[in-house]
Protein backbone atom coordinates (compact mmCIF):
# COMPACT_ATOMS: atom_id res chain seq x y z
CA UNK A 1 0.00 0.00 0.00
CA UNK A 2 1.38 3.41 -1.05
CA UNK A 3 0.44 6.74 0.24
CA UNK A 4 -1.37 9.30 -3.13
CA UNK A 5 -0.35 12.45 -3.49
CA UNK A 6 -3.38 14.53 -2.59
CA UNK A 7 -2.52 16.11 -6.43
CA UNK A 8 -3.04 13.16 -8.45
CA UNK A 9 -5.96 11.29 -5.94
CA UNK A 10 -8.34 12.07 -8.93
CA UNK A 11 -6.52 9.69 -11.29
CA UNK A 12 -7.36 6.91 -9.03
CA UNK A 13 -11.44 7.78 -9.90
CA UNK A 14 -10.82 9.72 -13.21
CA UNK A 15 -11.70 6.59 -15.22
CA UNK A 16 -14.74 6.10 -13.43
CA UNK A 17 -14.41 2.55 -11.29
CA UNK A 18 -17.37 1.35 -9.35
CA UNK A 19 -16.94 1.68 -5.29
CA UNK A 20 -17.49 0.60 -1.98
CA UNK A 21 -18.34 3.20 0.30
CA UNK A 22 -17.58 2.65 4.16
CA UNK A 23 -18.93 4.53 7.46
CA UNK A 24 -18.51 4.78 10.74
CA UNK A 25 -20.83 6.23 13.32
CA UNK A 26 -21.35 5.82 17.53
CA UNK A 27 -19.75 2.28 17.20
CA UNK A 28 -21.72 1.45 14.11
CA UNK A 29 -20.11 0.80 10.50
CA UNK A 30 -21.39 -0.05 7.06
CA UNK A 31 -20.53 -0.54 3.44
CA UNK A 32 -22.30 -0.08 0.42
CA UNK A 33 -21.68 -0.48 -3.52
CA UNK A 34 -22.03 2.90 -5.18
CA UNK A 35 -21.05 3.39 -8.63
CA UNK A 36 -21.90 7.24 -8.80
CA UNK A 37 -18.93 8.93 -7.69
CA UNK A 38 -16.98 11.20 -9.32
CA UNK A 39 -14.04 13.35 -9.63
CA UNK A 40 -14.82 17.07 -8.96
CA UNK A 41 -11.69 19.23 -8.32
CA UNK A 42 -7.76 18.46 -8.39
CA UNK A 43 -6.66 21.40 -5.51
CA UNK A 44 -8.01 20.37 -3.25
CA UNK A 45 -8.85 16.73 -4.31
CA UNK A 46 -12.80 17.10 -4.53
CA UNK A 47 -15.63 14.61 -5.30
CA UNK A 48 -19.16 14.32 -6.07
CA UNK A 49 -20.97 10.33 -4.33
CA UNK A 50 -24.49 9.98 -4.86
CA UNK A 51 -25.80 8.21 -1.38
CA UNK A 52 -29.81 7.20 -1.60
CA UNK A 53 -31.30 8.81 1.23
CA UNK A 54 -32.68 5.94 2.32
CA UNK A 55 -29.33 3.97 3.04
CA UNK A 56 -28.07 2.95 5.91
CA UNK A 57 -24.72 4.30 5.23
CA UNK A 58 -26.21 7.60 4.56
CA UNK A 59 -27.02 7.78 7.80
CA UNK A 60 -23.46 6.96 9.13
CA UNK A 61 -22.05 9.03 6.62
CA UNK A 62 -24.06 12.32 8.03
CA UNK A 63 -23.98 11.67 11.24
CA UNK A 64 -20.54 11.59 11.25
CA UNK A 65 -19.19 13.85 8.29
CA UNK A 66 -16.94 11.59 7.10
CA UNK A 67 -16.99 8.43 4.45
CA UNK A 68 -14.36 6.38 2.58
CA UNK A 69 -14.03 5.61 -1.09
CA UNK A 70 -12.53 1.75 -1.93
CA UNK A 71 -12.21 0.64 -4.87
CA UNK A 72 -12.99 -3.16 -5.68
CA UNK A 73 -11.23 -5.33 -7.58
CA UNK A 74 -12.03 -8.13 -10.04
CA UNK A 75 -11.51 -11.06 -7.86
CA UNK A 76 -14.14 -9.25 -5.32
CA UNK A 77 -17.16 -8.54 -7.73
CA UNK A 78 -19.03 -11.85 -5.89
CA UNK A 79 -18.12 -9.88 -2.81
CA UNK A 80 -19.48 -6.15 -3.88
CA UNK A 81 -22.61 -7.41 -5.09
CA UNK A 82 -23.17 -9.32 -1.79
CA UNK A 83 -22.72 -5.94 0.22
CA UNK A 84 -24.76 -3.59 -2.49
CA UNK A 85 -27.80 -6.01 -2.30
CA UNK A 86 -28.62 -5.79 1.15
CA UNK A 87 -29.22 -3.31 3.91
CA UNK A 88 -26.70 -2.36 6.64
CA UNK A 89 -30.30 -2.26 8.91
CA UNK A 90 -30.90 -5.79 8.38
CA UNK A 91 -28.83 -7.17 10.33
CA UNK A 92 -29.40 -6.83 14.17
CA UNK A 93 -26.26 -7.93 16.27
CA UNK A 94 -23.49 -8.09 13.44
CA UNK A 95 -22.69 -5.92 10.25
CA UNK A 96 -22.29 -6.82 6.57
CA UNK A 97 -18.37 -6.77 7.67
CA UNK A 98 -18.99 -9.67 10.31
CA UNK A 99 -21.68 -11.22 8.81
CA UNK A 100 -19.40 -11.73 5.08
CA UNK A 101 -15.97 -12.35 6.75
CA UNK A 102 -14.63 -8.73 5.53
CA UNK A 103 -11.71 -7.68 6.86
CA UNK A 104 -10.70 -4.20 7.56
CA UNK A 105 -8.16 -1.64 8.47
CA UNK A 106 -7.91 1.85 10.44
CA UNK A 107 -8.06 4.89 7.80
CA UNK A 108 -5.80 7.62 9.08
CA UNK A 109 -8.33 10.60 9.36
CA UNK A 110 -11.67 9.60 9.52
CA UNK A 111 -13.08 6.84 11.48
CA UNK A 112 -14.72 4.88 8.65
CA UNK A 113 -12.90 1.70 8.11
CA UNK A 114 -11.22 0.71 5.07
CA UNK A 115 -11.56 -2.27 3.12
CA UNK A 116 -9.01 -5.09 2.65
CA UNK A 117 -7.95 -6.39 -0.30
CA UNK A 118 -9.38 -3.49 -2.43
CA UNK A 119 -6.65 -1.89 -4.70
CA UNK A 120 -7.00 2.09 -3.53
CA UNK A 121 -8.73 4.17 -1.17
CA UNK A 122 -10.07 7.90 -0.75
CA UNK A 123 -10.30 9.11 2.46
CA UNK A 124 -13.14 11.93 2.53
CA UNK A 125 -14.74 14.79 4.44
CA UNK A 126 -18.29 15.87 3.69
CA UNK A 127 -18.49 19.54 2.36
CA UNK A 128 -22.24 20.27 3.67
CA UNK A 129 -24.40 21.27 1.21
CA UNK A 130 -27.93 20.75 2.32
CA UNK A 131 -29.70 21.80 -0.83
CA UNK A 132 -28.15 19.10 -2.68
CA UNK A 133 -27.98 16.47 -0.31
CA UNK A 134 -31.86 17.18 0.24
CA UNK A 135 -32.81 17.79 -3.20
CA UNK A 136 -30.74 15.43 -5.43
CA UNK A 137 -29.00 12.70 -2.68
CA UNK A 138 -25.75 14.57 -4.01
CA UNK A 139 -22.50 14.98 -1.74
CA UNK A 140 -19.59 17.06 -1.95
CA UNK A 141 -16.67 15.67 -0.12
CA UNK A 142 -13.13 17.09 0.03
CA UNK A 143 -10.42 14.08 -0.27
CA UNK A 144 -8.14 14.18 2.95
CA UNK A 145 -5.89 11.25 2.18
CA UNK A 146 -5.09 8.34 -0.64
CA UNK A 147 -3.70 5.07 -1.04
CA UNK A 148 -3.25 2.08 -3.70
CA UNK A 149 -1.87 -0.99 -3.71
CA UNK A 150 1.38 -0.55 -5.63
CA UNK A 151 1.35 -3.64 -7.46
CA UNK A 152 -1.40 -1.47 -9.96
CA UNK A 153 -0.97 1.95 -9.26
CA UNK A 154 2.41 3.69 -8.45
CA UNK A 155 3.58 7.53 -9.21
CA UNK A 156 0.43 8.61 -10.06
CA UNK A 157 -0.31 5.67 -12.77
CA UNK A 158 -2.36 2.28 -13.24
CA UNK A 159 -0.48 -0.59 -14.84
CA UNK A 160 -2.96 -3.12 -14.46
CA UNK A 161 -0.88 -5.77 -16.71
CA UNK A 162 0.07 -9.01 -15.08
CA UNK A 163 -2.72 -8.25 -12.60
CA UNK A 164 -5.59 -9.04 -14.16
CA UNK A 165 -7.63 -9.90 -10.60
CA UNK A 166 -6.66 -6.64 -9.64
CA UNK A 167 -8.48 -4.61 -12.55
CA UNK A 168 -10.83 -2.32 -11.20
CA UNK A 169 -14.23 -2.73 -12.32
CA UNK A 170 -17.15 -0.82 -13.67
CA UNK A 171 -21.15 -1.68 -12.92
CA UNK A 172 -23.75 -1.20 -15.81
CA UNK A 173 -26.82 -2.37 -14.47
CA UNK A 174 -28.64 -5.77 -12.20
CA UNK A 175 -24.70 -7.06 -11.77
CA UNK A 176 -23.09 -6.73 -14.54
CA UNK A 177 -19.68 -5.23 -14.78
CA UNK A 178 -16.56 -4.85 -16.91
CA UNK A 179 -13.37 -4.82 -16.01
CA UNK A 180 -10.87 -1.74 -16.76
CA UNK A 181 -9.34 -3.21 -20.09
CA UNK A 182 -6.47 -2.47 -21.90
CA UNK A 183 -4.58 0.96 -22.06
CA UNK A 184 -4.97 2.43 -25.21
CA UNK B 1 -28.70 3.71 -34.40
CA UNK B 2 -31.44 2.92 -31.92
CA UNK B 3 -33.83 4.84 -29.51
CA UNK B 4 -32.55 4.18 -25.57
CA UNK B 5 -35.73 4.45 -23.28
CA UNK B 6 -35.08 6.97 -20.90
CA UNK B 7 -35.59 4.98 -17.83
CA UNK B 8 -32.33 2.81 -18.86
CA UNK B 9 -30.08 5.63 -20.27
CA UNK B 10 -28.45 5.97 -17.07
CA UNK B 11 -26.92 2.60 -18.03
CA UNK B 12 -24.88 4.16 -21.34
CA UNK B 13 -22.43 6.28 -18.52
CA UNK B 14 -23.18 3.77 -15.37
CA UNK B 15 -19.82 2.66 -16.19
CA UNK B 16 -17.90 5.42 -16.39
CA UNK B 17 -16.69 6.37 -19.30
CA UNK B 18 -14.93 9.37 -21.19
CA UNK B 19 -17.35 11.45 -22.66
CA UNK B 20 -17.34 14.36 -25.60
CA UNK B 21 -19.96 17.38 -24.78
CA UNK B 22 -20.95 18.81 -27.51
CA UNK B 23 -22.93 22.33 -27.35
CA UNK B 24 -24.10 25.15 -29.31
CA UNK B 25 -25.38 28.87 -29.34
CA UNK B 26 -26.52 31.37 -31.85
CA UNK B 27 -24.65 30.10 -34.62
CA UNK B 28 -21.57 29.05 -32.91
CA UNK B 29 -20.87 25.18 -31.77
CA UNK B 30 -18.02 23.30 -29.57
CA UNK B 31 -16.66 20.25 -28.36
CA UNK B 32 -14.47 19.12 -25.67
CA UNK B 33 -13.43 15.84 -23.78
CA UNK B 34 -14.85 15.69 -20.30
CA UNK B 35 -14.52 12.39 -17.89
CA UNK B 36 -16.31 13.67 -14.89
CA UNK B 37 -19.49 12.61 -16.24
CA UNK B 38 -21.99 10.72 -13.71
CA UNK B 39 -25.13 9.40 -13.17
CA UNK B 40 -27.09 11.35 -10.78
CA UNK B 41 -31.07 9.86 -10.80
CA UNK B 42 -32.86 6.96 -12.84
CA UNK B 43 -36.01 8.72 -13.07
CA UNK B 44 -36.53 11.21 -14.85
CA UNK B 45 -32.76 10.24 -15.70
CA UNK B 46 -30.26 13.09 -14.35
CA UNK B 47 -26.52 13.69 -14.88
CA UNK B 48 -23.68 15.38 -13.11
CA UNK B 49 -21.52 16.96 -15.24
CA UNK B 50 -17.93 19.10 -14.37
CA UNK B 51 -17.03 22.07 -16.82
CA UNK B 52 -14.58 24.40 -16.24
CA UNK B 53 -15.69 27.83 -15.89
CA UNK B 54 -12.76 29.41 -18.61
CA UNK B 55 -13.90 26.93 -21.77
CA UNK B 56 -15.66 28.19 -24.40
CA UNK B 57 -18.18 24.96 -23.73
CA UNK B 58 -19.18 26.38 -20.67
CA UNK B 59 -20.49 30.00 -22.16
CA UNK B 60 -22.28 28.09 -25.03
CA UNK B 61 -23.69 25.44 -22.72
CA UNK B 62 -24.57 28.21 -20.24
CA UNK B 63 -26.36 30.46 -22.72
CA UNK B 64 -28.27 27.98 -24.25
CA UNK B 65 -29.26 25.65 -21.21
CA UNK B 66 -28.33 22.35 -22.93
CA UNK B 67 -25.48 20.00 -24.37
CA UNK B 68 -25.30 16.75 -25.33
CA UNK B 69 -23.20 13.72 -23.72
CA UNK B 70 -21.36 11.69 -26.72
CA UNK B 71 -19.39 9.19 -25.74
CA UNK B 72 -16.28 8.31 -28.22
CA UNK B 73 -14.85 4.48 -28.53
CA UNK B 74 -11.29 3.02 -29.21
CA UNK B 75 -11.03 4.38 -32.77
CA UNK B 76 -11.47 7.62 -31.86
CA UNK B 77 -9.07 8.26 -29.27
CA UNK B 78 -6.95 10.30 -31.66
CA UNK B 79 -9.75 12.53 -32.20
CA UNK B 80 -10.76 13.20 -28.66
CA UNK B 81 -7.12 13.88 -27.67
CA UNK B 82 -7.13 16.60 -30.34
CA UNK B 83 -10.05 18.01 -29.06
CA UNK B 84 -9.30 17.76 -25.89
CA UNK B 85 -6.16 19.50 -25.99
CA UNK B 86 -6.98 22.72 -27.44
CA UNK B 87 -10.13 25.41 -26.80
CA UNK B 88 -12.68 26.09 -29.50
CA UNK B 89 -11.72 29.72 -29.02
CA UNK B 90 -8.82 29.07 -30.41
CA UNK B 91 -10.07 29.19 -33.92
CA UNK B 92 -11.54 32.57 -35.41
CA UNK B 93 -13.48 31.65 -38.90
CA UNK B 94 -13.76 27.86 -38.31
CA UNK B 95 -14.26 25.62 -35.23
CA UNK B 96 -12.92 21.96 -33.93
CA UNK B 97 -15.40 20.14 -36.36
CA UNK B 98 -14.30 21.80 -39.34
CA UNK B 99 -10.81 22.22 -38.38
CA UNK B 100 -10.85 18.45 -37.65
CA UNK B 101 -13.16 17.04 -40.05
CA UNK B 102 -15.62 16.02 -37.68
CA UNK B 103 -18.84 14.95 -38.68
CA UNK B 104 -22.22 15.47 -36.88
CA UNK B 105 -26.21 15.16 -36.92
CA UNK B 106 -28.61 16.72 -35.79
CA UNK B 107 -30.11 15.70 -32.35
CA UNK B 108 -34.11 15.80 -31.97
CA UNK B 109 -34.63 17.94 -29.09
CA UNK B 110 -31.53 20.18 -28.66
CA UNK B 111 -28.93 22.32 -30.70
CA UNK B 112 -26.33 20.93 -29.99
CA UNK B 113 -24.98 18.72 -32.92
CA UNK B 114 -24.20 14.82 -31.96
CA UNK B 115 -20.80 13.61 -33.67
CA UNK B 116 -20.64 10.40 -36.02
CA UNK B 117 -19.51 7.27 -35.07
CA UNK B 118 -19.86 7.85 -31.14
CA UNK B 119 -21.28 4.83 -29.55
CA UNK B 120 -24.39 6.65 -27.65
CA UNK B 121 -25.37 9.92 -27.47
CA UNK B 122 -27.27 11.69 -24.15
CA UNK B 123 -29.65 15.25 -24.73
CA UNK B 124 -29.28 17.27 -21.40
CA UNK B 125 -31.08 20.05 -20.52
CA UNK B 126 -29.65 21.99 -17.73
CA UNK B 127 -31.25 22.44 -14.24
CA UNK B 128 -29.98 25.63 -13.02
CA UNK B 129 -28.05 25.62 -9.86
CA UNK B 130 -25.83 28.73 -10.03
CA UNK B 131 -24.71 27.65 -6.47
CA UNK B 132 -23.18 24.63 -7.79
CA UNK B 133 -21.95 25.82 -11.41
CA UNK B 134 -20.40 29.04 -9.65
CA UNK B 135 -18.86 27.52 -6.46
CA UNK B 136 -17.92 23.81 -8.07
CA UNK B 137 -18.43 24.10 -12.15
CA UNK B 138 -21.24 21.98 -11.61
CA UNK B 139 -24.01 21.17 -13.44
CA UNK B 140 -26.97 19.26 -12.90
CA UNK B 141 -28.95 18.15 -15.73
CA UNK B 142 -31.76 16.21 -17.07
CA UNK B 143 -31.49 13.65 -20.24
CA UNK B 144 -34.30 13.85 -22.11
CA UNK B 145 -33.45 11.94 -25.19
CA UNK B 146 -30.97 9.08 -25.50
CA UNK B 147 -29.75 6.91 -28.65
CA UNK B 148 -26.99 4.04 -28.95
CA UNK B 149 -25.22 2.21 -31.36
CA UNK B 150 -27.10 -0.97 -31.53
CA UNK B 151 -23.74 -3.09 -32.41
CA UNK B 152 -22.92 -2.66 -28.85
CA UNK B 153 -25.70 -1.36 -26.77
CA UNK B 154 -29.04 -2.87 -27.51
CA UNK B 155 -32.14 -3.78 -25.01
CA UNK B 156 -30.54 -1.90 -22.30
CA UNK B 157 -27.35 -3.80 -22.82
CA UNK B 158 -23.84 -3.28 -23.56
CA UNK B 159 -22.51 -6.09 -25.60
CA UNK B 160 -18.98 -4.97 -26.86
CA UNK B 161 -17.79 -8.51 -28.17
CA UNK B 162 -16.21 -8.78 -31.49
CA UNK B 163 -16.67 -4.83 -31.73
CA UNK B 164 -12.87 -3.91 -30.09
CA UNK B 165 -12.93 -0.55 -31.95
CA UNK B 166 -15.77 0.38 -30.45
CA UNK B 167 -15.85 -0.39 -26.51
CA UNK B 168 -15.76 3.16 -24.41
CA UNK B 169 -13.00 4.54 -23.59
CA UNK B 170 -11.76 5.75 -19.79
CA UNK B 171 -9.56 8.19 -19.61
CA UNK B 172 -7.27 8.93 -16.03
CA UNK B 173 -4.27 11.78 -16.84
CA UNK B 174 -2.43 12.95 -19.75
CA UNK B 175 -3.89 11.24 -22.61
CA UNK B 176 -4.31 7.49 -21.01
CA UNK B 177 -6.60 5.57 -21.60
CA UNK B 178 -8.60 2.55 -21.02
CA UNK B 179 -10.58 0.76 -23.13
CA UNK B 180 -13.90 -0.75 -21.05
CA UNK B 181 -12.61 -4.19 -20.58
CA UNK B 182 -14.18 -8.11 -20.32
CA UNK B 183 -17.80 -8.81 -18.76
CA UNK B 184 -17.08 -9.86 -15.76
Amino acid sequence: MQTVELTKAFRLINHGPTTIITSAHAGKRNMMAAAWVCALDFKPPKVTVVIDSKTYSRELMEAEGTFAINLPCVKQIEMVKQVGSISGRDFSNTDKFAEYGIETFAAQQISAPLVKDCVAWLECKIIPEPHNQGTYDLFIAEVVAAYADERVFSDGHWHFDGHDDLRTIHHVAGGVFFATGQQC
